[in-house]
């Protein structure tokens, strides 16, 4: 089949094999979204005259018919020789419809119709990103309630400091969420704006009816600006990168800390054997491989916003065959993403806690600022009362406290996971 | 002077010049907020009787003094062997008023303490970043306006595509900062939350009242978690890193479009003489010096949220003195952003453009899309209306419509530039 | 089929999926490089008396068998159940020989059995990009030496400054690929060293011969230290991406050079027809995809140092789950890079480029420098030669001198090919 | 003073204040290598017939005056109003001089003068990284010597795995610095040539004697190609922080590992008190800080790359102003990383390890791969040998050997030292 552009030259087949790439593949997350774009955009089209009503039902009858019957069932594919799904669907709706079928086209671009496809296929990946992230907070919350009672050593330097609970522990990531989707839901918000019309980036002749294609796809509102529609591509991604580094820095460190806390010199926590793996050589090995890999494929997160910047950076606008590769660097980071969150959930729940942890004596000192705080509530100034009992630890006459008495919003007697969660609820994500 | 934390051991002396580092340079950008947060601490320890009221009043008149005699006209350094400005200025009240200066320090760590200190700090540095960028945002429109009716090519693959409008142009970067905006306005909302009371990032045995300190100091609401408060620092650099990224991308485009634009051979855009720079050996260059500075310094920009990440991921909760780099990492870059914003506003309200660019033949061929929606406004099918323009490209007869009739939201007829600014106006930032 | 560390305990299937990743579909590139790995370890097992030789014997019968009539025509693949290939090989072994089969792992570790398979298949990779890199550097002196007396500006800020030739811009860039090469070189021998006997990165009891094993597989030495040889997981990876962002940098300004001389607003080369793209709505259109797409996808391997850093940076000594994802980085990479070195010799040796560039009036003033230095030549101080022409070019008197004549070496008129080539030519990769 | 370039406009003071950035400090480092470069070339001038012999022996008499009386000593700085240090120092000849002070500036632009001028101070700087370098490898070896029977857990999965000894892991590092140096090695190959005589990357009108300032200035050879010679503005940069990041990625393992070690729950090795700092409010906490510092600056320098690489990609061939910023991010991280080097060196050579660490019982299964391996040697099957020893593990009646009898090349009782020293001592650098 030729290519949209072709006009009777023949694309040397290297060429074609390395510029194609595997759009063939990642296209397919977007027909579904093509194919909304296609029907809001004909709609409009006869609204303004660009289309007689009887080729906007036929044309709109057969869109139905394949986003449910190839689309929806997974049957959907891009033929050998078709460059993109755009051009598909289009050779769908001609085969069918014969010239009406080239009528979709009229006052777009592939520039505004992938603009828009991806704003769709995004703004459902950010609200299942969301969804999996509360799946997340409901899981640390109850991890976090149901421990509370449970201490371990509160670390500064990677030295034991002073005493903190598992319920501190879990619910602080928990929150670590909620400022992760503050961020995700502003993005939503910058995504959730409407390209088409924008064209090639420069508007069209033609009298286009834009607010009623944001209102057709139920976008908030425009990307005004064509030129400024056209720069979204980039800019898009990057702003929903930022998003998901986000997360990816809480999982990363719930990752790090699960990691040195499963290890025998910690032992604060315990994977059940069916989340560990064994060793080839050392039988007594139980790794937490699952969490190595969270902490791995996050960091892989991390680094996407600089894999989208550094391919952006520099370049002057209007559309750049470049952008095509950001749909490669950003889908199966989103899949990623994803998993990341669902298997930190599945493994989360499952994470059993050590509740003898303070038992071993080498944890006394960590209770030091209890010491110096109780002699403060008795008068003595805090400086002093710290050099008192900095001298009771180095000549060995230090008792600790024999209770914790931690009150304030927010401490382990006050985990204040009500408030987080109501953070959580105001989040219209 | 004697560190905090020194218990008589002397520390060798190459090691203390590099764990401290620039922290005494740094740390002068914190000075006034650090006795913010000490002034709303020492009153809540007051109220919740852990301080007596006339030293409440000693100490904040002092605290007061220090910041207006001494802070505020500039005079204010850490003195030779004292570490922060935390140490700086509980030395100068315990210089003054004896014993009663150390119970600043009651309930409060130098990590809640630096949390605070910076929460505190960044709330200013994003107000003032928000105002440069609206003083940009202004200028582009006004640019904009005075520019609507001037065209020039619009380019994809850096071919010339279409006609488009300086009107559009300028439009576009001001739409590109109102998205910036959004995303610093939900990191302003991420940030302005008290870490105060979390201590060393596990709470306190002291009975405070963090509600109160969170009023005090006008932050929206809490860091609830004592462990999350603590985890901020990273986060909060980080998120903020992302919103500077934003808009460290707008300008980066913009620069590289000038510098392209500003070339003999596009000759769009002129700079005035006392904006370009020459050159030692080729009498005839005026450089566009300032804007290729502005596409350099907002790379650095760009890879700012990279290097915070770098220097976070993998590690485990709980303070970490690594966070100390992020300083020297953060300050600097957010005066880098602001003498961006403001020497890209400065510059951009003085290019001057060329009204006669579409003159040249070179240019005849982005018309063609003009001539092909004509025919399809006359009823031929967009294909082969697109057909016919290409052969007559082809063979040579092909002649541009004569004028350009662009009526949509966001085209070069309809710029929307008020609608833009709506949306700007209903940021609280 | 069990795991090699099963002992009987189910593993959960989210988990497993999980962890396994993408592994099955990677390691199909290590199959080769695991056997011959397998065949030197117990060529040496053999040689300390940890295996019969008739056992060797078998057992290299059977992995020669699998080498040649599995691997080698494609057919090898990885099991359903079965985690990597160093178990899928086992697998065959054992399914073939029983009980012998088991003893190819003694004294060793998967461990040290990937590092090895890793350094084997790097190797390999690394001599193909050389290859494909000269292949490149041949295309660019051709260029060179055909288009040598053919000028083109030469461009300081995107200004036209002074006179270049093609000569001069395809040179160039085949001595950049020389100092890439240069890096490329140490990569090569930092990792043509054995990690083999290393175990699981602290040595075993058995008395391994190394030495045997180093020579069996041409390494030009050890990785000595066990602990080291287990460092290079990550570090392997790290040092490669290094020099693979090189020669990604160097095409990365070749494309960024095409993109531009091939716009209209420049017209200095063409890329014949088959080698382009058009648009799907303007006709005109001729557009630079291939080298758009050098240009993003060398941004992608520019940021893989990143990538690997990001993810190995503050990991403690010792394996980790983690260095999983560095095949799933890597490997791809490899291939995109080898793609786009194909690819930029495909395309480059197609440019054409225009000979009448300076027949242009708008390039007169690029020649301002040779008549400066025509003045200095007659005795005038450069300073003042310089203002002199300066004034000229001010009141419009400036003439151009009428021919070129550049002489030194590595100048329009001496481009020093043959030595560039000689440096090549030294190099042993 | 007016700028080298100035012909009457004055620039705008914002403008100016913002191009010039800080240069004139970074510049300072490159004031000796400036009088170096231009000798070279006015003695190549003098050769050619473009400077009177009596002219260079007056110009090298004052240019020998500036470095040993004004620059050397510490007295060098470029006066307000003067951009850079090639203009302060041509003011300063020409003040002294007269007209012939403005010849030195024949044949040659600021372009490849201060490319001239960072070859040679990059020369010379890594010459004083790989001092460094090696100073640090001889404070490994002698530690890994003289700690070589003292016995550690070695950790997978940061899980103990298998016995390891501090001869093993301080010489672990001591060899990753040899494959850093190799890097280290092959980069000052490529940043020694010579950019000289290429003036603004087109090389010069004048009959320049290139071979003869390679030679004056010691170079190794030409970047023969001009246009090349510019390029490697940028590229010199990106190669050097290739080798820097290696090296920091060294130290970074070194200090987490340090990091790990020192803390309670480890207890393998112990900072003297003058290393370490305390709490505010902890009075038993001795941290780490050094290595937490050093952690995190090597973070900064393993960004490095990404810093370069970001500001330079997308940028067309030719010089551009944003070069610049390179200084900024470059001069002040190679200090960084000769800190680094220094204090890791000064702080590793004062760690004390301990000696009893596997008396503790939880280490007792790390000798489980010595049991399955002895039943190896005594004819079992390993697969069955490791089945069998698991099974002893899982009820409890596993016994440990009781000795360690590791002695193939890398293991713990043949460290190979002396062999991982010799090929440091192969290395030029």
């Amino acid at each position: 089949m030729k290519k949209l552009w072709e006009k009777g030259i023949e694309t040397d087949a290297f060429i074609e094999k390395f510029t194609v790439g595997n759009d063939r593949e990642l296209d397919l997350e977007l027909a579904k979204y093509d194919v909304q774009g296609t029907i809001a955009h004909i709609t409009m089209l006869e609204s303004v005259g660009l289309l007689e009503s009887d080729e906007l039902e036929e044309l709109t009858d057969e869109l139905d018919r394949i986003l449910n019957e190839v689309i929806e069932p997974g049957d959907f594919e891009i033929e050998e020789g078709v460059e993109d799904v755009h051009s598909q669907i289009e050779l769908m709706l001609t085969r069918k419809l014969g010239g009406i079928g080239k009528k979709v086209h009229s006052g777009r671009s592939r520039n505004d119709q992938v603009l828009v496809d991806i704003r769709l296929y995004l703004r459902d990946q950010i609200k299942e990103i969301a969804s999996l992230s509360r799946k997340l907070f409901d899981t640390l919350i109850s991890q976090s309630e149901s421990n509370k009672a449970i201490l371990l050593p509160g670390y500064t330097h990677t030295q034991a400091a002073m005493p903190s609970s598992f319920g501190m522990w879990f619910g602080a990531y928990a929150e670590s969420l909620v400022d992760d989707l503050v961020l995700l839901e502003s993005t939503y918000k910058v995504i959730n704006r409407n390209p088409l019309g924008s064209a090639a980036g420069y508007g069209s002749s033609f009298p286009l009816d834009r607010t009623m294609t944001t209102e057709l796809l139920g976008f908030e509102g425009l990307n005004m600006n064509s030129v400024y529609a056209q720069m979204g591509r980039g800019k898009t991604e990057q702003t929903l990168s930022f998003a998901m580094a986000g997360l990816a820095g809480t999982l990363n460190k719930l990752a790090s800390d699960v990691c040195l806390y499963n290890s025998q010199n910690f032992n604060f926590i315990k994977l059940p054997d069916e989340l560990t793996t064994g060793s080839s050589i050392m039988p007594h090995k139980k790794n937490p491989d699952v969490f190595e890999l969270i902490r791995a494929k996050t960091n892989l997160l991390l680094s996407l916003p600089n894999q989208i910047m550094m391919t952006t950076s520099n370049l002057t606008s209007g559309y750049h065959r470049d952008f095509q590769v950001l749909k490669e660097i950003l889908f199966p980071a989103i899949q990623e993403l994803k998993n990341c969150l669902f298997i930190a959930d599945h493994a989360t729940g499952k994470i059993q806690v050590n509740d003898q942890i303070l038992d071993d004596l080498k944890y006394k000192l960590i209770f030091s600022v209890e010491a110096v705080n109780k002699l403060v509530l008795d008068g003595t100034p805090f400086r002093d009362a710290y050099q008192k009992v900095a001298q009771q630890i180095e000549d060995g006459s230090f008792e600790p406290p024999t209770e914790l008495n931690h009150t304030h919003e927010g401490s382990v007697g006050s985990l204040g996971n009500e408030e987080i969660r109501s953070r959580l609820d105001e989040l219209e994500i």
